[in-house]
């Protein structure tokens, strides 16, 4: 069976009415949830990073009920300069959902969804953790959008602002929680809602963002869900090789064989692509809908695919477990070689069609993927590489000195590899943390290849690591579902609990600070 | 007495020479301290304020050892923006002391004074804290310079810098500390001082620029010494008649009857200005060296010198006891009407002189009153101001709707009254802080006008407030004198045990960490 259905469905910017509602309702969560942007580590490319909630070469917008109400806040374009053009302001986009508040009276909490790489719209709808929980906690839900994304464009379309250079710079973290600061405080003053508790929730970058404005603003946030936030993936805190380690670890679990198969498969590529029409017969055998320019361009696709398939190894479907099924021989094609098996692999997890579009996993007319380039060659700089034979991938290390080049021919200015480890910090987290800071939330599934550069041990007793084996990525802020394993039902429930803690202590507090 | 000892001594920009250390250590310290820039809060004036160390009508470098090293690091203009303008560097001076340092591979501490608002120089040799406390726990002393202030100015000279608004945007407090963040990590690599605990040192508006500091990078310093540090002085958490309520609790406590003279003489003041030839006459009285334009510059004299009085009432003379002694008849003049007693208190605090500077308090040329203007200005936004008959001062409310106007006239930019609060908190702080942060000192003294504002219950266990019921201004943190009073004595004794016990810590912490 495939994992990919009606893909010719998805159109961009859905509007949301109740006919979508239904349609999209009737996919395989999964559909929204298969992610990427392709691309290894390379010494000479910027790599590109999959660190998105779902798949962007399937921008549909996940429809939401009419509770859901949509707002713009005026908000500064630049907060650490008073330059006259610092003042500039560009509509932000948020959403809120009144529906379970409690009230300001109570003092009835805000759970805050902090918006990531994407328009808001995209994961509206998917991040269920919110409106699943709001009800037991009276808890008001409002979602805020990334600057830069969506609705939320300082100067233009999001093409103007970001091929302009004086534009661009202001599309970084640090303003960007600074928005978030801005923009909370301006709710809870216009709602009068003075001693309601917030909780910031975030997923993957959203959910490094969480987690760092628990530490830059706790006299906003109360606390913080970071789920799947790589946090420690910058400078040298993290092996490079982290993430494909995981997902060879994930394929080597799921089966040997099919790991044997695809560890074998990068040179026999190679050797088929040296010969005469050797890129034909490539694109022949891999049914790409063009004709491949170079054997690069399919080992990127492959390498999307197998990375994919293991940041989103969902437990409805297992994508891994299907392309290695397709790989091992329980795909449509009987294949036998190893090209063929691979192909079986790419056939199990796409299904079966005329054809195969190698740039399935980067799509450059998407936001997600433009954006995030801009930010991780400015900012967000992981270094993620690897080895020789450290993985069931060719060696591609990362080599800083070329990223920086390259990052500097695209965009004109340096990244600054480790601006953050400097302003949110990351090494000795625990040495530096455990008499510091409380109540955050770093929530893994062991599965996600950016669990290598995630939290996996409790800092202290109230920062928390909640970390599932059988887990992949984000799994635990999406809606939760019937069909969702134990593991997931008790990792969300013990994430309520802690949640529940840290509002009961607060509202303590709040008794004895008020008398 | 005089309190203003040989003032034609003072030159600027001293260079620093065992000569000069001679003659500078022969005065009063009080020399170094007594503080100022004038000018109560007034609706359509811009308030200056004194926040500073010392008195910048006398801005001398104070002569350090030469154990005290120079050095500089290119430092980022912007650390908030990836513009290619944000790239520029500039030059940030700072001065090492490696005498007493235990070195890297026993991790022995750094101690670090963050620069407020003025040349470094201004305050190396004052600040004794470091120096007194560094053999004791074998620290390594580094003091940084402030963005913009002394030798640490981006563009040219400091006059340059602030007259272009494109340039003076970067001059402010999140840009400031993130320079002591990468200058501080620089160091510690270049040291390879990874272990080594950095205790951050500062006093007023460096003192906030400390608690920040540990708040917004408890990754680069374990503790903070946030000494007369009026962190909670911004929005609507303190009263705004704070400052000139301990003025006048000062004046009061030393003198009832010079109390009274103070708060009877504005009227008087104004009874005669309004009269013919009222101001030649006040002018006379009070031995203006010019002739007085209007009865406000008088006023504002008075109101800084009562004001700097009670900030830097040290307890080897006591400013305030002096200048009531000259008001209540122990003055050299023997003036029995409310004029003639007022005056009596300037000759008290001055000396006798052939003339009266009624701009002594507001020396347009200094860059700490340059500088800080802006700062209030832009984001050091202090409301202070009083009613009517709520202190002894007349009636100046602050009007923020003014206030605002009137740095908009003279900066082109809207000041942000609520960015510090927005970016560094102060409401609820015991609420907020109680189960998140460590390890800070917010050090005060009582009879401190600042120390409103400031915090002065302990917040957890180890964010503490160490207060002095006699103390003023940033005493603490000024080299330890035999004359010192044993409270003062007791208080820095009680905050180096305090930083003893964070260390200790630390290097337990350490050692677990290490295993």
């Amino acid at each position: 069976m495939s994992l990919i259905q009606k893909q010719n469905h998805c159109s961009k910017n859905f509007s949301m009415n109740s006919a979508t509602t239904l349609l999209l309702r009737s996919f395989p969560l999964f559909f929204f949830l298969i992610f990427s942007t392709p691309l290894p580590a390379s010494p000479n490319k910027i790599p590109r990073l999959r660190t998105f909630l779902r798949d962007p070469a399937n921008t549909i917008s996940a429809s939401v009920s009419e509770d859901y109400e949509t707002f713009f806040y005026t908000q500064t374009l630049d907060h650490f300069n008073y330059r006259p053009e610092s003042y500039a302001t560009f509509q932000q986009k948020y959403v809120i959902n009144f529906k379970y508040w409690g009230g300001a009276n109570t003092s009835a909490p805000i759970f805050a969804y902090l918006g990531a790489e994407a328009p808001l719209s995209n994961d509206l709808g998917i991040i269920g953790f919110l409106s699943d929980t709001a009800p037991q906690f009276k808890a008001l839900q409002v979602y805020i959008e990334h600057r830069y994304y969506g609705e939320s464009v300082p100067f233009g379309t999001f093409e103007e602002a970001l091929k302009n250079e004086s534009i661009r710079g202001y599309f970084n973290s640090a303003q960007a929680i600074t928005d978030y600061a801005e923009m909370l405080l301006y709710l809870k003053k216009n709602l009068s809602a003075n001693y309601s508790p917030i909780i910031v929730v975030g997923g993957s970058y959203g959910g490094m963002l969480a987690s760092w404005f628990r530490l830059k603003y706790p006299h906003i946030a109360l606390g913080a869900v970071a789920s799947s936030a790589p946090i420690l993936y910058f400078d040298d805190i993290t092996p490079q090789n982290g993430y494909y380690s995981i997902v060879t670890k994930d394929f080597k679990e799921a089966s040997e064989s099919c790991y044997e198969t695809i560890r074998q498969s990068w040179s026999v590529i190679d050797e088929v692509a040296s010969q005469l029409n050797g890129l034909s017969i490539l694109s022949q055998r891999f049914k790409t809908c063009a004709k491949l320019n170079t054997s690069v361009e399919l080992k990127n696709y492959l390498d999307s695919l197998y990375a994919t398939a293991a940041q989103y190894n969902e437990p409805s479907t297992y994508p891994v477990t299907v392309v290695c099924g397709g790989i091992d021989g329980g795909g449509a094609s009987q294949e036998t070689d190893v090209l063929g098996r691979v192909f079986s692999g790419v056939v199990a997890y796409f299904g079966n069609r005329s054809c195969y579009d190698t740039n399935y996993f980067n799509d450059p007319s998407d936001e997600t993927n433009v954006g995030f380039q801009w930010q991780i060659c400015s900012e967000m700089v992981l270094p993620i590489g690897r080895g020789n034979n450290d993985t069931m991938f060719p060696a591609a290390p990362f080599n800083l000195s070329s990223f920086i080049e390259d990052c500097k021919s695209s965009y004109g200015v340096f990244p600054r590899p480790h601006w953050v480890t400097t302003y949110y910090g990351g090494h000795d987290i625990k040495l530096v943390l455990q008499r510091f800071a409380s109540n955050i939330i770093f929530s893994n599934g062991l599965r996600d290849p950016y669990s290598s550069g995630g939290v996996l041990e409790d800092i202290s007793d109230s920062v928390l690591a909640v970390s599932t084996v059988n887990g992949s990525h984000c799994l635990d802020i999406l809606s939760a579902k019937q069909s969702d394993p134990q593991w997931l039902v008790m990792q969300r429930k013990r994430e309520v609990k802690i949640i529940e803690n840290w509002i009961t202590k607060y509202y303590e507090d709040l008794l004895l600070f008020k008398k």
